[in-house]
């Protein structure tokens, strides 16, 4: 049986360089075709020429790094942006494994006609949209949705920020149809489930979906000490009592894993001596199962028309939008427990994936696969996001692992 | 006993000239100091000097329009700009009221030697900040007070706004100590209680305090998919159960007219896929009674204990301000009250008021009564606020009345 080795100071030695580039705390800062977001970008592709991959950066900002091997062949890695101020390993972490992984394959005489691509995903953490750099790289993102977007913090449009980066008239790469037998991505948790259990590696079953909607609530602006209590029509209030009742019935109707957030609560005015004549709330839901999240949406429509019918005020539930899980190839979910079973028996598990990744976008177009290690504390989007150096080494030995399986044919 | 005969067609022909000043739809836009409010104050200076009055704008644009009589004097006004893009009636119809009983009282004959003066207040809609006009006059309002306030619409420092109404350098006029023996101001309800009791007038027995809280709930922020609920901290889900408890709880401890209101609430960051590691709440309630506002403050403050102690937030309250009700003159009431029966016998009544007033600073310095006319379907800060012709002239009568009343001794 083939077997991958990995250099773990390597691995930890690319992931700190990185973290060295727009450093922020003991995290980093390196928003989507930020100076430091470039700087890291061109960093990976010259470390992927440096081992004979041939890599460049296109017109979204993906870089691909490509095997010169002939066999089969993997596609491989996360995204390599940060959230804003954020930690050092979220994207990160699945570019250092899929950058190991294809040097430690190179270095396996027993695949040397196989090999993997690397690719670093442009924005997947969302400063101007929704995943452009993996819907491009699959051939879903049109030009007037490149045309449209605009940097979320900045307002900076994605045209001006391409341009600024050097990738104005660059042309944008797409995936090599029959190229690649499966995609891999490493990510961390960004839960606790992993360190609540003492596991150290978590394979994806499936990409839950989100649903997110907006509860409108209208009533009648009014003066806050004029209004007698009897006649308001309080938009606020009512849409604080939509939020309480969803709280109070949603646990009945959750599976295990299903989870629900209000994100903001926006009364309008908004100001402390009127009453609020409208008010909107973001609610969301994610849950790996179909028929969970179905479920779920009508008891969220039954609370808000049940406050439309028993007054004061106007409530409805306006859809933002919904996603189908994605499914995790089943070979690749093999492949990784058989790392697993190698490298840390009894401390590795199946479980679904709360949050959303590349990976859900590839998944439509190739068998895909998703690897999770430990968060510490279940913390990420935050610059004390961390992972222990021994989970992060003993990610990397059982992704190689399976990536040596896949492409042994094993 | 004397008579005050006011004249109905200039009363409303005077409001209607006022409306016609930066005129939005059936209201007005005439926001403090803005081109539209200044032509309303020197539409007044000249409605003033026209029947031998000495009026003038001072240097925080209160417009004072002083009699010339030797005897018994009343203060009366109101306020004369308006909240944005608004009624026509909030403010004004305490100017024309003024206006109408100071014209009447000078062509009295019993009333030679007595008169009114008619003060237009700055900024008692609080553009700029809190009742500016009515603390500079009673001498309450420091120079650095004006240096720091800006439009809080348009930003524009108070200094350049006084500047560019002429009024920079010009001096801000105080009270005479001992010139006056009340202060009148008229103002529309802003409730519906006088047009649901089929009542022409209201006569204010006290300004009600306002108290205003901030509750602040600190949770932990965290990614919205990954974080069970289990081992959430979300400080959006605490701040939403504080408000319905509060809800439940206060109309055990209300009085007839407490008014209790959730202006505001702030999630943060307030992104659909965060949960909200702070929120922040701004609460407040009125009422006329100290012991019933002691009470509330009481309620307040351990429903918000109670969540801070069951967790998993940690939550506190923080007293933005406080406020003590103004209690109005009881001889200033009676004067209304026999105005009332007089004009429309059966058709007046006492009641508090829910707004905050100038009335209730100047009411610190002299005795002070207000008259509240019915606002239909108690609607104000909004263009279509409006009160009959028959109830603005039935006010105008028993105003006038009143100031008679008390000018003569009566």
């Amino acid at each position: 049986m083939v077997a991958v080795q990995i250099n773990a100071e390597r691995v930890l030695g690319d992931l700190y360089e990185l973290r060295s580039i727009g450093s922020y705390k003991t995290g980093v800062h390196r928003p989507t075709l930020s100076a430091e977001d470039m700087v890291s970008r061109r960093w990976l592709v010259d470390k992927l020429n440096a081992f004979g991959h041939e890599a460049s950066i296109d017109g979204i900002a993906n870089v691909l790094g490509k095997t010169r091997a002939k066999g089969r062949k993997l596609l491989a890695g996360s995204h390599i942006e940060s959230q804003n101020y954020a930690g050092w390993l979220d994207g990160a972490l699945g570019i250092v494994y899929a950058l190991e992984a294809a040097r430690a394959v190179a270095a396996t005489p027993e695949l040397a006609d196989t090999g993997i691509d690397v690719i670093a995903f442009a924005d997947e953490e969302g400063h101007f949209g929704n995943f452009f750099g993996s819907y491009s790289f699959v051939g879903e993102l049109e030009e007037d949705k490149i045309d449209a977007a605009r940097d979320r913090t900045r307002g900076t449009p994605l045209r001006t920020a391409l341009a600024d980066a050097g990738l104005a008239g660059v042309p944008r790469v797409q995936m090599e149809p029959g190229r690649y037998s499966g995609f891999l991505e490493a990510h961390i948790e960004q839960g606790d489930w992993l360190e609540d259990q003492k596991l150290s590696v978590g394979i994806v079953t499936s990409i839950v979906s989100i649903s997110q909607y907006r509860i409108v609530v209208e009533g009648t602006q009014n003066h806050a000490g004029t209004t007698r209590m009897a006649i308001r029509r309080d938009a606020g209030r009512t849409a604080v009592e939509i939020c309480n009742a969803l709280n109070e019935i949603f646990p009945k109707h959750a599976g295990e894993r299903s989870v629900w957030t209000v994100g903001r609560i926006t009364l309008e005015p908004g100001a402390p001596s009127i009453i609020p004549g409208r008010a909107e709330v973001m609610f969301q839901f994610r849950d790996a199962d179909p028929a969970k999240l179905a479920e779920l949406e009508e008891v969220l429509r039954k609370v808000v028309a049940d406050a439309d019918r028993n007054g004061p005020c106007d409530a409805r539930v306006e859809t933002v939008s919904r996603s189908i899980p994605a499914v995790m190839d089943d070979a690749i979910q093999d492949a990784f427990a058989k790392g697993g079973e190698e490298h840390c028996p009894g401390k590795y598990t199946r479980m679904p994936s709360g949050a959303g990744h590349d990976a859900q976008i590839i998944a439509r177009h190739l068998p895909a696969g998703m690897l999770f290690v430990p968060s510490i504390g279940g913390i990420s989007h935050h610059w004390t996001e961390n992972t222990s150096d021994e989970d992060i080494v003993m990610g990397a030995r059982v992704y190689a692992s399976a990536a040596g399986h896949l492409l042994a044919g094993q």
